[in-house]
């Protein structure tokens, strides 16, 4: 169906778009399957750079439906369980004609990281996080994060996702795929996909469920709200704490074939480690998504790529960045306290993981429906003082986009200058005046010894100051664009968030009609105003939440920068005062 | 013959190309006549601009023989002294079809400046350095001083050249002219134009002459070489001056319509001062270049150029040009001590300015007969030594030339990229910081003031960086350019002096076939040996005047560029710091 270049060495096929080959073992997993080509040479080769040919007279699976495929290819997998658990996850997380495949399309190289965007896994996620991950990475200018040729798709869906993922309910409808996959794919806004159709039925039905069950059931979990010094805050523990994540250390499976990173996480108020694949991060994001997605901003994992020549700055990257995402949920008080995060650092062994995670999947506390364990102790609020409100959300946290991404542009661009072209032209003055020198030296005139040795060394001092705008960014501009990347991550949630909140105002506006027309109750619709209340409360306190943290988070970024920069300029004086002083004064 | 756009306010005529005017007035001066346009509009226009259609049966004359039109017209001029002047001059200074015409046809707007390349007035030399200097000044990044439509042109040959340069013998010869057009015109090499034959004949009849002439007449001036630590040098003058060029005022003639710039210099042993307008630094050029130039490198004048927009600016520059030219001249002990060049200084009246002036230009002493004033106090030199010597030189004058203009590449390129681009960045970097700050405030969140004033000061110290990084080329990187440009002209007259050397040396190689044929005696050839010699020991002299002046500026410039840089990134790191300090330690 495409082309596919095998990577040498690791027992892979070349095959070429519309050759036909011949399928030996349909079932070698992860995404691959072994088959034969004409010659008769025998390899492994992606599942999603071919297409079955029909045997049973049907027509062939259009090639946009790339998850059918995976289902069909799948549904000839001896292990069943597993083929229809990523069958179902496939065809719910990746429909037909959406992003990965656009993504696909556009790859030039058809490199391997591209390869798990249809693979038979959950991968919608992962393929949105790529997309945005990919804007940042080019907007950060960590170009050689992205080079190369990759080594290797180290997270495949494997055996030890044993729980039938389509057990939960909110993966099942094909129309809020579809607009799962829209919102993924619009272009610069919102990064992660927001299950607000979690239900059987439609997003409205969901939000309805939320404004109009009565009564609201009243769940075992409690998120209390109060009324701080700064307005209605979140209740934060009276301890906190934060995870390390360590020591990324590669394993394997498929008899070497593939290899994955795994991390030592290690919480800090239990320091007792566990291990965590990329893709225990992804799931763990899911579930967070899933089920705070319309109340807390969750922004997505950093990108899962791995390269090859590159491969351990970009782990050492990615970890960065994983540590960044573990530190911002074990500092949101609503996260941190929750049973799937505290499970997914704190389970003692595989069986409790198994149990936790299975637990975690049918949890049905998701989408809206988490505002009906929001508790605030204030009291209610009038629709108008609601909707302000939520437009002054919307206000800020468009205007703050905007902000960050100018940041983020200048910082590119000034990244790009830094490591580019300007320390190359500081070691062309370095060279010219070592050059000259050199020309000086040559002249057989007495006397002129300490001048050419003192020019010599301002020439190796430009040199140096060449390598020191080079590595600068990494020291001051990397913190500043990972903080602005981390809020843009944020902004980027907020859309959905704001949109949640106005259908539910919408919803109560309407309400007045379906009083009139004895459809609901008075009573009903004064109940409907209320729990778009408690979500109001509950967008405020995140709105604090996300204030304090933006204060912190600012105020730390810029003086670390400033601080940096004071001591980068500093050495840079100091270097050339050193220089200056191997001239005779004449 | 050319498009001419009138300037307005100026009396000028516009006319088009192939359009027939008549002429009212053949002698308004200065290059330019009056006219009459077909629609009955009079005004002037420069004389090159029109070409002369024949009243006596002659073909007109061609465009390439631009001087040759110009002594036409300046035939019919009433003033037949100033008229024969001027075109004698032309006629030697600047031959058909060279540069000064492709100068001309290459500019686009046909300005002003470009005009008096072929007015009648001893332009070729102004021409060279036009060209010279604009090489320079693109390489310098002064694009300023060269935007805008020109004012004027300020110093055409006028009334007060009432000396016939014809007088002068070394202005007659159009063979020797056609070669000095073609060393002119040697890109990138020489911006001086060598009178190697400035006598009846060519080259080499000069070159035998001082070789060959027996017994060589014993010249009343004196040039000694005394042999020091160093090895030859010149004798210095007992005490030194400098020559102060100041307060640039604006003259006018031609009834205002034309205007002129003029100095004061004021030598610093007189402290007596005269004015010279920028025509007689050229004159002083040309007697220095005809005198000297086979012995020591005379530089070019910076460009003559004004520009109208930035008039001031360019005034100021090229005084410090001239300054740096005068200082230049001052320092050589042969020049500064020159009768030439100290009437130029020393001059207390306008007669005694012209009678020197009138002197100077019948100054036979000039070309390669300037050796036969040198008296080197030294034993002889065998030709082998004298060989390598030159060669020495020859071999150290390309690589510094090379140096310098790698340099040169070098700082322009920084040059533009501190002036440009980077400020520019900066000044991003600091909006977006503001921009930021401006959000935050928006937050309606308290106790944020502190960190958004912060950020807003962060942001104004970036805008001030910009600022001081698009300053700062002016205050170190200019007179490194500035220096290093010197030298670049000074280099640049090496090839000549070296190629006046190498054929002295091949004429003394020859001789041996003419004692053979005894069409000289063996006493002939060692008179020419000891003559070369003495070439060589002018040529050493020199080098060692050339090699101390070089390592004192060379030290004094870099150092002065390390001092501005240490300057400069301490202010920025102060700068940075104090906006550190607004952000507080949380």
């Amino acid at each position: 169906m495409y082309d596919f270049a095998a990577e040498p060495g690791n027992n892979e096929l070349t095959v070429n778009e519309g050759e036909i080959i011949t399928i030996t073992n349909p079932n070698v997993g992860g995404g691959w399957l072994e088959g034969r080509n004409s010659k008769g040479e025998q390899g492994l080769v992606p599942t999603d750079y071919v297409e079955m040919l029909p045997s049973d007279g049907k027509d062939p699976f259009s090639c946009g439906n790339s998850m059918a495929d995976q289902a069909f290819f799948d549904s000839l997998s001896t292990n069943a369980a597993q083929a229809n658990s990523s069958a179902a996850n496939s065809n719910n997380q990746v429909s037909g004609g959406s992003d990965p495949w656009s993504a696909w399309s556009a790859s030039k190289s058809g490199n391997w990281e591209n390869s798990d965007g249809w693979a038979a896994k959950p991968e919608g996620a992962a393929a949105a996080q790529r997309n945005s991950s990919n804007n940042w990475d080019s907007a950060f200018g960590h170009p050689q994060a992205y080079q190369g040729p990759a080594t290797g798709d180290e997270d495949e869906w494997d055996e030890d996702w044993d729980d039938p993922k389509s057990a939960s309910p909110y993966f099942k409808d094909p129309e809020s795929t579809e607009a799962g996959a829209a919102q993924r794919g619009r272009p610069g806004t919102s990064s992660m996909k927001l299950p607000l159709n979690k239900f059987p039925g439609f997003a409205k039905p969901a939000l309805d469920q939320y404004l109009l069950a009565k009564p609201l059931a009243k769940p075992k979990e409690k998120i209390s709200i109060i009324v701080g010094d700064y307005g209605p805050m979140w209740v934060y523990p009276t301890s906190t704490f934060d995870c390390l994540v360590a020591d990324p250390k590669k394993g394997s499976k498929m008899y070497g074939l593939k290899s994955y990173i795994e991390y030592q996480l290690t919480p800090t108020n239990t320091n007792r480690s566990v291990n965590h694949r990329y893709k225990h991060f992804d799931w763990l994001y899911e579930r967070l998504l899933g089920k705070f997605g319309t109340a807390i901003p969750i922004p997505s994992l950093p990108d899962k790529q791995v390269t090859g020549r590159f491969e351990e700055e970009f782990i050492k990257m990615r970890m960065e960045r994983l540590q960044a995402w573990m530190t911002r949920m074990c500092r949101h008080p609503v996260i941190s306290e929750s049973e799937v995060f505290q499970q997914f650092l704190n389970f003692r062994d595989e069986k409790e993981w198994k149990t936790g995670k299975r637990k975690a999947e049918k949890d049905e506390l998701v989408g809206v429906m988490i505002f009906s364990t929001v508790e605030p102790e204030a009291p209610d609020l009038d629709l108008l003082e609601i909707e302000q409100k939520c437009d002054a959300v919307s206000k800020f946290t468009k205007a703050m986009d905007d902000g960050v991404k100018e940041l983020l542009t200048v910082g590119q661009e000034h990244w790009k200058r830094c490591t580019g072209p300007l320390p190359k032209e500081y070691q062309k003055i370095g060279k010219a005046l070592q050059s000259l020198a050199t020309v000086f030296r040559s002249s057989g005139y007495q006397g002129e010894t300490d001048l050419n040795d003192a020019i010599t060394e301002a020439g190796k001092t430009y040199e140096e100051i060449a390598n020191l705008v080079a590595e600068q960014p990494k020291k001051d501009l990397h913190f500043l664009m990972e903080c602005n990347h981390e809020y843009k991550g944020f902004l980027g949630c907020f859309p959905d968030i704001i949109g949640a909140h106005k259908g539910a105002i919408e919803k109560v506006k309407e309400s007045d009609k379906l009083v009139a027309t004895s459809k609901i109750t008075p009573q009903d619709k004064h109940s409907m105003v209320k729990r778009v209340g408690t979500m109001s409360y509950a967008l405020q306190a995140e709105m604090n939440h996300f204030h304090s943290n933006r204060i912190y988070d600012y105020n730390s970024v810029i003086r670390l920068y400033l601080e940096q920069q004071v001591q980068f300029y500093e050495t840079i004086a100091e270097k050339l005062r050193q220089a200056l002083g191997r001239f005779q004064v004449m």
